[in-house]
């Protein structure tokens, strides 16, 4: 059967060229990068040249970037890093932090850990298509606000919020901002320092790199206390043996996603709009999430009289790989937090599901979904107790 | 120029069978084993494959496994998970922890991170071969003291500590018992019920698997809190996309130290034998570390009247790695807190050096670091203002 990977928000195939730099670093240059003898410094420097290229990829400063093992430990490190260092700073009625309330797990769930040890959170509420409101934004700020979360595209939806003038409300108010960027790297160009950004994380298994890496940028000057104590590596912030391997996969990635990303997105963008197109000529079909600010990747609908998990078990039959709500809540019964935040009730965010393109993606693999997703629609159709015609 | 790895204890390098398991996930089954498409059904089927390799390993069941990203952190998450249950239940002078004064910086730092939150923690001494006092253990033992860590094996001087010893006194005091067993595993049988153990880490790479992968074994029964917070993976307890790749080399490396560890032992054994005999026969060298409770991999040397770092060096441009005090802590200039805990003096822990032999060295290359050895020592001699004969 032929197999469609269109689940490329939720992972993705590791690059031919990415794998290739990273297969010496497991057989040949295998020495631990602390290590003095040559061993070590063959590996501290392909450890040196990844931190180049993240950098790079972010508009940022080589010692500004730091190795993690993934999206959600760099948003924990950032979220709780920065709290814990401002805990006994604030006065009554406590340290506040501003979040969104469609946030990725990976920063919601580190928050609501710390307003369980008495941090006050505030889950800024969005709009229909996904976007916060700067108003919002501002008015919810307050003295004892030292953080400001809020993701760079939404990981369900696609929306893309308006970084550029959330960085500089957060400067104007002297506040740090940190962005969840798993999902925009590589898709949108990025610029920390334009941006305003003071800590953003990012995946490397998102842009075609291997799981279990990941970063965080850290501008000079912010402080963080680490969550991982132990032989110092990382300026203290991060202590394991690196991941050689997993970190020079990230950085050929990283330099992979910059010289491609003008190619890549127009390719995206056309596969991502022949879905949109073709798709939403179905009958009670709806797109999710904001029709233009959304990730060139991103395609997320809603049918009437559908449930979401039967349409994506019906595609997998197919050999289409979809996906409703994040990967890492799939296979939870709950509704999406993002779909009922954009004002969906939860048979609507139950009858949603993701079609997320990528690279390696191809017309006719989407010429292939447009005539097979109608017809899973229209079987389930015929079975839904919520579709009489 | 021929290269001898002689710093196994750092790190090793990753077994090509280890390799060519892990490969197809990068490329082909790279799907998110949280998705339930068919993508995500194989690789979650080889994350639970992965688990059950690392449990029969240590004679544990399967959902008593959680995969993290190296010994650091399944250390990390031991120690604060179980700490910050306990911070409020333990009444003045407040909660306690008994750990050794040799332990990784993994385990260290995060006991000292502890103390600086209000813990109290005692770490016991050791006697001049490295091993702690079982009965310094059991007086330190208070209503308070609700964790004992105490390290399988040290990662300098190779010692081994009395493991099930030390879980039955914790048995006996309904204490909690994790130990640190990052250089044991594959090298010492380990069956987690007999020693009594209620957590034990692990890393991978250092049983010729792949680096930024680990796992922490958890009794069941044991509540930990989570360091990283999110879509709830490992029951909630380390948040994050599985690193399946990372997961599968680990997973086939246990296989391997199950299937080869008589071999390999017997071969370690006799490769650090005759390093062990043949250095010894240098005028005023000495073996540090337990004659015989000792790993089989490890032989830790100091001579008179040399600087362990120059050897190393010296060594380095014949081709040998090698390493002074560990990886982690082998660009500071501190003398090692293990030597100094065993009676040696910082010119004596500073004379100091490890070799520690791996599964592919051979008695051909012991017989050429032997006649190095000498050489580089005796020339660093003829330098040494400390040697004057």
């Amino acid at each position: 059967m032929k197999r469609i990977f269109l689940d490329n928000a939720s992972t993705t195939q590791v690059d031919t060229e990415v794998l290739n730099a990273m297969v010496p670093y497991f057989t040949r240059y295998y020495g631990n990068p602390s290590s003095i003898h040559a061993y070590g410094r063959e590996a501290h420097e392909a450890v040196d040249a990844a931190r180049g290229s993240v950098g790079k990829l972010l508009g940022a400063q080589d010692d500004e970037i730091i190795f993690t093992a993934g999206g959600t430990e760099s948003d924990n490190l950032a979220i709780k890093g920065v709290a814990y260092l401002n805990k006994d700073k604030r006065t009554s009625p406590g340290p506040h932090i501003i979040t969104s309330a469609i946030e990725h797990p990976g920063v919601l769930e580190a928050c609501r850990h710390l307003e369980a040890q008495g941090f006050k959170v505030k889950y800024l509420p969005v709009d229909s298509q996904g976007l916060i409101n700067l108003d919002d934004l501002r008015t919810s700020i307050s003295k004892n606000t030292f953080l400001i979360t809020i993701m760079f595209a939404n990981n369900e939806i696609g929306t893309i919020e308006p970084i550029q003038d959330i960085g500089k409300i957060a400067q104007e108010h002297q506040v740090l901002f940190h962005t969840d960027a798993v999902q925009a790297v590589a898709k949108v160009p990025i610029n920390v320092k334009k941006l305003h950004v003071d800590l953003l994380a990012l995946s490397s298994h998102k842009i075609y790199g291997p799981k279990g890496t990941g970063a965080l940028f850290i501008r000079n000057g912010v402080t963080l206390q680490p969550l991982i104590h132990g032989g110092g590596h990382e300026k203290g912030l991060r202590s394991s043996t690196y991941n050689v391997p997993g970190i020079v996969g990230l950085g050929k990635a990283c330099q992979l996603a910059g010289r491609r990303m003008k190619k890549d997105t127009t390719h995206l963008k056309t596969l991502r709009d022949m879905l949109i197109k073709n798709i939403l000529q179905l009958e009670e079909s709806y797109l999710n999430g904001h029709p233009t600010q959304r990730l060139v990747n991103n395609a997320h609908f809603r049918f009437t009289g559908i449930e979401g998990e039967s349409l994506l078990l019906g595609l997998d039959k197919k050999g289409i790989a979809t996906s409703t709500g994040s990967a890492c809540s799939s296979k939870k019964l709950k509704a999406s937090h993002v779909l009922l935040a954009i004002g969906l009730d939860p048979v609507q965010a139950h009858g949603s599901i993701r079609l997320s393109v990528g690279r390696k993606n191809t017309k006719t693999e989407m010429s292939y979904v447009t005539e097979a997703l109608p017809e899973v629609v229209a079987k389930l159709r015929t079975m839904s107790p919520l579709w009489n015609r």
